[in-house]
């Protein structure tokens, strides 16, 4: 149905390549920003006199007037046409009020600049909706990190018990690993470049100065002339800068959750996760899966494979534009939906964790946990690092060989070992609250 | 709506976890299998009495109700359910002649062994359809090389010059090609054992004698009780080694793709493409683009992207099944959709093109194609071929910095070059039947 | 150095240049294959009396040499050359019993082929070590299973406990894995074809019937003539295939690996590795890390990345040759390379792991894990499943509310949540080895 | 040998582990880096009074002496230790100068934080080397496009003519991915945070203020005390970032790459590349391949591939360090010498490419080149756009199917086709020249 060409071919396209080829199955997502995008396409042409004020104002209106069924929800593209561009471009057609002004909208445009525009601006405005829902994470982590400031656990390294943190610690990793994906989102923002007048490759017969304005909605974000058109409808450095930054907080949601399904085993049991968070088995009665937090885990391989996919297909292209390049779409509004839902799910899902204090204070009585503060003790009582290090290892080996509790270790037993050692440090070493409050170096707050 | 578990919850699920866990709208492709998969394990169920025959007849006729409604087309999954098993499980429910049989369906069954199955038969099933779709490919391509078994073309390597190759070989190879995906193809078919009986993880309490049968449909395969349920659920090699065989066809295709490509350039002009398999451009009247093509080579990365996203979703899994795994059914569903639309449209596209002999043989003109046989003829005069190399080299850099044909040299010229060259020897040589024929280690046909 | 071509060249190879594309600090290790290529070829020239009877017994010879100081670990590449067949070569020509002859080793043969046969060879070498290896890994986890028989541990799923399973069977889950691995590299094997006589692309003036002789090696190989060399050098599906076995066997480590670095945390406390495979930490004096497992947990990415890498690079590749594919190699040698020392290492940790019964009996008190026992026990007595299971969920609920043992429930209350129910039947029915003896659908042994 | 940890172990490692767990072999890079954290670790050291004023002097005398002998390219690892840290800490313990200095050093440090920080110092060292061969390269691209100003070629979308454009814009679009890359890289160097003073884990008891200093090198960096220190040693996202920007770099060069090749061809023949960049082959005398151009393009391959790796080896990790990320850096210190090679190598080369006029000059004289530049000139004469691309389209069917030039067709026939176009019209705009100078919208410089 109505290609935006056609004049030279001899036959139609035949049904099986045009089904094929056809992209306004899932590009009709870019209905919004290619009206967007138009508008600022008209003022253009308005500013160089290749349409006039009331065909101009014809434009428009058709143009607000798809804005507008698409806020309104009523939009609804029929899949017969190639792409999104073209079946707005019918739509303007077909619309009275619009008329002869319509056949007028494509001037000195090409589609290949059209889609990398249209994209762009796709791209910014995902960007600040990422934002935002990162923003609800990191706030659930925050109250969840400040509501159970005063649990003390574990800190894990190779999966084996280390040395006590503070939970606070733990939660605010992922926070400090969800503000570096803000600040990369937010580079991505700026470096996105608004060209307009590329033309199909070569550039157009408009003078550069009629391309400069802003965009018409609230992004901060300058539409320029392009500084070399060749590079403008080739490049797709934006699209995967974006996969990039959603494969990277896929890589920080699928760590979370691994440790999130690992504290909620039957065997770690540090906490529970509510019921309308969970699901069962249709063969076992007894099953409360953490489903959710395993296919956030999961999801990280179709996000890196996204980003692969993109990679891939610009790997070796020629210039400038190819058709090859109409397969950034799918990635990209998966990729970026995807990262979405699971933000959401997962901030929701945050905000109804339970810690079981009881368990997770069981493995802090776990005295090998201790051994870093009891070298500590050693090293400011002027024993050499090394030295330090190696006496509490041999310390550990004997409590290990004997199966004794250090704590039940005899004054003779510690001082054999090490003379500064005694019971009574001992028994002031091995405690978590002082394990934490030793611990000077951290500068909290961001 | 009706999930498959649910006793022991004190809460309904979150909307938002229902809408992220939910599976239908993808793996309502499998109803077809989970139909037949059904169907299989209601016969065990009956040869172990438990189900009364007269409960078997109805669920029997309940399924193959479901079976026939899919043939039909007329089987419109209701995207509200969680997944496919939970739909058809309440069809049965509320299939009035069944009745209370259905409550019977999944005794000694889970979703993990039934969905890994499910998918097994799916897998089966495909692969006879790319089988299918590979060899009408092959036909297509082997009749286009038959038509124009005459030609001879420049052998490249580097995309360089090499030596003059029959037009037949080069199409062959990509028959090759394909050839090697069938046999691929085949041994993934013999390779996937269709287990029954693993239950959630740990087998059930029927006997294993009791699952051995044939699969309902002609697939030539039989039903097996499991070696190690464990391993049963968890596995999910049969679907990595799917989506390797595809991309390894979507390699296979990107590279015809290119060749394609680079013949249709004005540049090499090797090729027409029909009208019918080409678009145009929305802003250039005299555009016509081989994107067919382009968009072939560019699902490589889609195909390659799928499998990386799989592997890394398996990475590190512990055993037995997890959530994650069912992240592997859309990248396979489209891989392989992907794929069967590829292989028609290429099929289709391969008896559309039209070979310009005359550009073809502009470039046979290229007399460096020949120094290999030049050489050749050097080695049958006892040259050594070390020698011979370095000698028409030497002949080949003199041509070029005199910028003069070979076939223009004086005798004098040759002979100073080697005794054993002379004008009659380079004009014999210089000739691109006579470098085919010369070619005698090729032993065609399969 | 020595370069097997520059007669039409001006000028010098860059440096640089020379060294970005030298492959001999690498490809040295196909030196052994290289000369077993080579010796079938010189029979082919000798059979085509390309070389006399004397001449070939010279190179014979000093192919024969090179081999015995391969085998004798005193051959030592020098990394000024181009490449491992550029240094053979050499190597030859500078041998004085070979001499002249050494001139005509190249007859007849382009690089192109030689290093596709050559890797070739590599390949089916490869495989059997790899073979070997699996077969070691197999027979140790299978005897680490036999020697743990008599245990019973709770089996999971969404690593939830789900309900018992036998060590056994979790261990044979591996098993299964590593046989099928087994099977795919044999189907590899079964299709690689080793032609010879491909030339450059366009075959060679050797008749096909002499290229046909057996490998000199005891791989059960033929050599045969080329049915499409274009093909022929153009192809890298078996480094492909090789490089995704690897993968796939990357795969199953990986999830091995998982569950034993979970098995080995102080949570879950069900096995001990033996000190000689763990390792410390500089800090911390208490550490034990299981740092092989984690290696090879993450090692999967290198696997995945390589198979990936040459994917990638043979995406959209024109055909024939291209210098591209060099590339192959370093991928290939090191994910083969790894794949190696992975279950070497890992064969030998496995024999060195203790299963801490105490531990594991421990977590077989959930009484969880045995709803789906009770579930099977209504079965039995009529209950329809579905109805079963909702029951049994409700059991489970009132014993989480109610904070009870299922085993301390009055007759009263088993009653009324169902009249088959009593506490007769709870107490048979938990019970880790009744679960396992109920448990009838498993078949086996291979 | 000598490991920085042992105390509590029974057994040595095992010499399969430790080969297997060994990173010397290529951590050995860090040797420079870790020897600068150090200094600034024992600068903290004197700080906390846990090193004496002249401990400290012995200690930075024996860090000075070994980064005075990488400098002077003498320092030569030890390939039996563990890895590089273990290696440095032996010099210093057996340099009789420091003493037991040594033995202090590592106080209140971890390899884990240690680690990061040598690795973050890679990082900004190596940015600063690529960004000083993206000026390098950027400039020769420059000055290429700059001698060739005054050339027209046509301009390519889907490989096939579009349009004329300037080679100045062809060759500035690769200028415009690498300024690109130049700002992705300085992002990176401004994001990377050097903290200090994470300890394993949970921190040090060293105060956060003694932590804050320059790093003794020029790169305008901060030394600060952790924020988090379970995020410190538990990120590797830096690493990611420099493998994604490289893995972009390689992404342009590959496109570059496959353009260059193509110009290179017999076919396109636009350029000539340098002999000294060139290589041939074994059996063809004839051959002068673009191997270099054709690495660089497969190399894409390898850059991504290491990209995959370590976001998969991420995937999912539990906090806080593991093993696993160890092997972030066999892939770093590649990609990164990788890209240093390739960007050299391609400056070079592109400084030695010659462009054929004439070659190019022949393919300007494709009439359908101008069909853009028609339909603007109908657009100008008060055409409505659509209208005339139809117009034009069926212009371009005329000539092709009546096989005529546009400016050999009659006034009559011109002007049936539309009343304003006109012989003289055509002959003015079929001009490569004026067509360029047509497109007034580009804005040139940066």
């Amino acid at each position: 149905m109505g290609t935006l060409w056609g004049g030279r071919f001899t036959k139609q396209t035949d049904a099986v390549v045009a089904e094929f080829t056809n992209s306004i199955h899932f590009d009709h997502v870019l209905a919004k920003y290619d009206c967007l995008a138009s508008l600022a396409h008209i003022a253009v042409l308005k500013k160089t006199k290749l349409l006039t004020i009331s065909e101009h104002r014809q434009l428009e209106g058709g143009l607000n007037r798809i804005l507008k069924s698409i806020d309104a929800g009523t939009f609804m593209p029929d899949f017969q046409f190639e792409d999104i561009h073209s079946y707005i471009q019918h739509l303007l057609e077909k619309d009275k009020r619009v008329g002869k002004a319509a056949l007028k909208l494509h001037t000195c445009r090409s589609r290949n600049d059209q889609v990398t525009l249209d994209t762009k601006i796709y791209c910014l405005d995902q960007i600040l909706g990422i934002e935002r829902q990162l923003t609800i994470l990191i706030q659930n982590l925050t109250e969840l990190a400040d509501k159970n400031a005063h649990i003390v656990m574990p800190g894990f390294t190779h999966l084996q018990h280390a040395i006590p943190v503070a939970l606070f610690d733990q939660l605010n990793a992922y926070c400090e690993m969800f503000r570096r994906d803000e600040v990369r989102l937010m580079n991505i923002f700026e470096s996105i470049r608004l060209y307009m007048g590329a033309g199909a490759v070569a550039g157009t017969m408009i003078p550069s100065a009629n391309y400069q304005q802003k965009l018409s909605v609230d992004f901060h974000k300058d539409i320029e002339p392009p500084i070399c058109p060749v590079d403008t409808v080739s490049d797709r450095d934006f699209v995967l800068d974006m996969l990039y930054a959603e494969a990277m907080i896929g890589q920080h949601l699928s760590r979370m959750a691994e440790d999130l399904i690992l504290w909620a085993t039957k065997e770690f049991d540090f906490i529970d996760i509510d019921d309308a968070f969970c699901t069962g088995s249709s063969l076992m009665p007894n099953k409360k899966n953490p489903d959710v937090l395993e296919m956030v885990r999961g999801y990280a391989g179709r996000l890196y494979g996204n980003l692969t996919s993109v990679f891939i297909m610009m790997k070796g292209l020629p210039l400038s534009y190819n058709r090859d390049m109409q397969l950034d779409k799918e990635p990209l509004f998966e990729s970026t939906d995807l990262i979405l839902k699971e933000l959401a799910v997962v901030a929701a899902l945050v905000k109804n964790i339970k810690f079981k204090e009881s368990s997770i204070q069981d493995q802090l009585e776990d005295e090998c946990l201790y051994a870093t503060d009891i070298a500590d003790h050693l090293v400011k009582n002027g024993v050499a690092f090394k030295d330090a290090h190696r006496i509490v290892g041999e310390l550990i080996k004997y409590k290990i060989d004997q199966n004794v509790e250090l704590r039940a270790l005899s004054e003779a037993e510690l001082h054999r070992i090490h003379p500064s050692l005694s019971q009574d440090i001992i028994n002031r070493v091995i405690n978590p609250q002082r394990s934490i409050s030793e611990k000077k170096s951290i500068k909290r707050g961001k």
